[in-house]
């Protein structure tokens, strides 16, 4: 049996998955991003850790080295196509390429990189809240507002790594207040959990809407939502004004790529079929032209999405090496394909 | 040799090209959408037109059918990826797969059909101003705003064939005239030839600035752009009102699939630089993310635009057949590919 790795780098910890050539999902683990490996702050220190994981899995299981096709891995930040990450600030990552340094500490083992949110858009379809379809936008709602395009089952990165960034759409020209990005009215300034709560706590002072959160010290998003549920009308006003936002901004995206379905995940998705409708009325409400809506659905993955996605993103990248190596040689060869590019020690 | 057609059907007139295998334009004419067969409205009636016009070249050049690979056809209406089109409103043109009635009509020479902005975005890449790019998005500024989407070298159908379709996007919450799609504040009432007249007529109206414009029945966009090049004030300040609007839906559109290249024709466009200079002001303002921002350049086939993109779309389905043929049948097989799908009677 072959196998394939997935990995998923966030600020503080580090999940990986390891999966048979089938696609099983055969042991997933994480580990603290800084792990042991960790000296200073050094742009190989995060692939050191990785790449020691790795290892050292494969020789507890008593796996060659020559039997992993491919490792996939998500980062935080821009990833232009040939994997190079100009800069993911949150790791302290600059000019680097993910997918060379990673693959020379792992012998030659094929290493795929993307943005973390295009990852995980590729775990929801491969195995969540998209399965079936091949179009599909991944948007978060967590601290900020993530999302991950994906058409005809791949990726789009974009030419400068910036695809699938709707969070920084000006979506609100009346906005007053700056976003992180330098930018005013973008939408992850109106449907993040961030957002959720500032805004709320605007509408509680411009209006007198009673409220269970006028008595409540930073309250969070979680509180804003379950308080809706609750028919709390100063949290049912907010929600609606939130995500009026983000239904608009849907209708804007399927204008652009009108993908088959939208999936909304992060830590305000938890909110479930409640805040769907919401957003759904609003996009509807905004998609005119489309006689069929696409459909918006929950993620389903949580945090298992990127390592997921990761790993898919290794799979297909293994099969347009195939298509290409057909193209150009003329013969469709499994073996010179596999075996060509991994120059395992053992 | 072996040959290609484009055909770009608008409202009015059909535009045809025929094409080396290479890609040289050999022949280009055009004739009324409702033609010489025309006898009553029916949707095979603009097919029949078409196929004749092929069928009567290839006659007169002594060209056998058996040479012809392809024939790309753009439509104004959305268009699906396996070609059928639902409906295209101008035309009445509903519930029919033109590749498939064309191809019947041509002797079984395969048919690609496409959206006419989108064809015309792939032509504009292929040898207009986007040459040399693999990504870009053409936004076509006359009586309404057109758009066509290219990523990878590949058109953007979506998912119910509403890829590309930007005029739509809601760009101003604050207007209050009502856009023909039944939405309020498309860029379609903002950015259009329509819009730059609506929008001058409604600022001569609520300021004092003085304009040549005022003494004028019936100005048209034209006038407008004009004036303001020869510093009109109410004129500039009109275009720069128009053009904010599509800044900032251009920047939205680069957070989504962040193109290479904005293509901007349309009537509108031959503004020229004048005009591309404001808009990439706009667009810059609010792109803020990108740190190399999208290049914005102007359209230059003008008609030519949806007839070459068109043929190229032949083209490129032809190698994807070609590249599918050699991933499944395992060996690249060019003649098996030609001749397996023309059953040329000639």
């Amino acid at each position: 049996m072959d196998y394939y790795f997935g990995v998923d780098v966030g600020g503080t910890n580090i999940k990986l998955g390891m999966f048979s050539e089938s696609g099983r999902m055969l042991e997933n683990w994480e580990i603290p991003t800084r792990g042991r490996n960790y000296t200073e702050v050094g742009k190989n220190d995060i692939m050191q850790n990785i790449a020691g994981e790795i290892l050292y899995i494969l020789e507890e299981r008593c796996i060659s080295r020559t039997k992993v096709r491919g490792v996939g891995i998500g980062v935080p930040g821009p990833v232009l196509d040939n994997g190079y990450v100009e800069s993911c600030v949150n790791l302290g990552l600059t000019d680097i390429n993910p997918s060379l340094v990673l693959s020379e500490l792992l012998g030659g083992i094929p290493v795929t990189v993307g943005n973390d949110a295009n990852v995980a858009a590729l775990g929801e379809m491969w195995r969540g809240g998209g399965i079936g379809y091949q179009s599909l936008v991944l948007v978060t709602l967590g601290t900020g507002v993530g999302s991950g395009v994906i058409l005809d089952g791949k990726i789009v990165y974009g030419a400068k790594g910036l695809g699938g960034e709707i969070g920084h759409i000006m979506v609100n020209p009346n906005e007053t207040d700056i976003c992180n990005c330098g930018g005013r009215g973008c939408l992850d300034q109106m449907a993040s959990a961030t957002g959720i709560v500032r805004n709320a706590g605007k509408i509680l002072k411009d209006t007198s809407l009673p409220s269970v959160l006028r008595g409540m010290e930073g309250f969070t998003a979680r509180d804003v939502v379950d308080a809706a549920k609750a028919g709390d009308p100063a949290a049912l006003v907010t929600l609606d004004y939130c995500m009026q936002f983000l239904g608009k901004c849907l209708a804007a995206v399927s204008y652009v790529v009108d993908p088959q379905v939208f999936v909304i995940g992060g830590g305000v998705s938890a909110a479930g079929d409640f805040l769907i409708r919401i957003i759904q009325e609003h996009y509807e409400k905004h998609a005119i032209l489309k006689k069929e809506k696409a459909k918006i659905v929950l993620a389903v993955m949580g945090n298992d999405a990127g390592y997921y996605g990761a790993a898919r993103m290794a799979m297909d990248k293994k099969e347009e090496r195939h298509a290409f190596l057909a193209r150009t040689d003329g013969i469709y060869c499994d073996t010179a394909a596999i075996h060509g590019s991994g120059s395992g020690t053992n």
